[in-house]
């Protein structure tokens, strides 16, 4: 597809044991899925694999060649276990070099922190053919090559080097949303939902029931590129919900 | 594998366009993932799709057939957009059906509020051959096909389903982690747990920097199947640390 209409992908691959064993909370899955839609960039589909050699690259390449743009967490550090550079070199069937602008920006960023060690010269290492992505939080910088952004797993740096790519990507028409909030059972407006859904082209809506104020209840987001569409389509959904005597609350619940 | 030494694992798919959209952030893969440690299984995937049948499917399809277990959280209550069911029933190749006990279930969960209706009654359908999880929280309960589990997306839900299943699957020993946390910036040791880490037989050690108390740091984790194997190395570790100055703290920082 091209042009207006051209729906933009990404894939994450989640990468690192401490989430798989549950010692970590991943926060970057969501901090990602924000970023790429202000970008007109939707995320397709999540992997999160474990710190070893083949799942990583039998994830990076299959979401690489699926999706528009490949971005991985985790595993670009200093230590044994990190091993994302290596994975993705294989994967791309290129050596790993010393990128010469990482390196200088580590001898900048360690100058007075007792200067390059092996550990620390092990983050400037990448793929061939690599460009960098700038880290003002902690030195050590992301790897961008074509389609593929690899990017640190600590949540805060990775939100710096989505930063640093802030408009930098192609995308189309950011998704919008439009929610409407009730105190309504969504099992008991589950057919109003699907008959608002089937009203328009171009929209999809989600259901989240929750429990608030000792009272069960549920947001409904209506989603499209086309922002007329969705506010047209959820205030038609709120008139229905008015109607059955729920009383809707626009922007949620 | 048979016998102790054989390593259970599982893969778990996570299904909802409200997680790949960042409106809601993820819970159920930590919980999972604890969850499963304490039964001796080790989560050794994830999978994020969103609620489109074909993808429901993929996913199902590769964890099911390549890890012992399958989890799936989210799409499975009354509204439009809850097609886990149907998913899974074309992937297994069966139909779907009323579950007379989830029918009964939910019957007498709805008595006081209404009755059921048909959204309700989507909560009873199930691929055929299912079982039942219990969902005390809800009243709607889970799936249980062979190897495969699908439970409700709703964290504190997910969490109820998790304990009725608890003690119930077939595991391997629970994987032990011993933490030792220093304020040592990791790629200062990182040739020190290169080492450690190849010390023994059977272990694996992960390293997660911090910035805390105005220090940069690490914990350091001792992961195995064997307690006094990890508890050794750890010990093994902080010894060294000591040696070159780091004030290890057992447990970590």
């Amino acid at each position: 597809m091209t042009g207006e209409g051209r729906i933009w992908t990404a894939g994450l691959a989640v990468i690192g044991d401490e989430i798989l064993s549950g010692r970590t909370q991943d926060k970057n899955i969501g901090q990602v899925a924000t970023w790429l839609n202000a970008q007109g960039i939707r995320l397709a589909e999540v992997r999160v694999v474990p710190d070893i050699e083949d799942r990583i690259v039998e994830a990076v390449d299959a979401l690489r060649n699926r999706y528009d743009y490949c971005f991985t967490t985790g595993g670009i550090g200093p230590t044994h276990d990190d091993i994302t550079v290596d994975a993705i070199a294989k994967a791309l069937g290129v050596p790993v070099i010393i990128h010469p602008t990482a390196r200088a920006i580590l001898e900048r960023y360690y100058a007075d922190k007792g200067g390059l060690n092996e550990g620390r010269l092990r983050m400037a290492r990448v793929p061939e053919g690599a460009e960098l992505i700038e880290n003002q939080m902690s030195g050590a910088p992301g790897i961008r090559l074509g389609n593929l952004f690899l990017m640190a797993g600590v949540p805060h740096i990775t939100a710096g080097m989505l930063d640093a790519l802030s408009g930098t990507l192609e995308g189309g028409r950011p998704l919008v949303s439009v929610t409407v909030g009730a105190f309504a059972p969504e099992s008991e407006v589950a057919e109003l939902l699907r008959q608002a859904e089937q009203s328009a082209e171009g929209i999809s809506i989600g259901s989240y029931p929750f429990f608030k104020q000792g009272r069960v209840g549920s947001n409904f987001v209506v989603r499209s590129e086309d922002q007329g569409k969705a506010s047209a389509v959820a205030d038609e959904l709120a008139g229905k919900l008015a109607e059955l005597g729920y009383e809707p609350v626009t922007g949620g619940i």
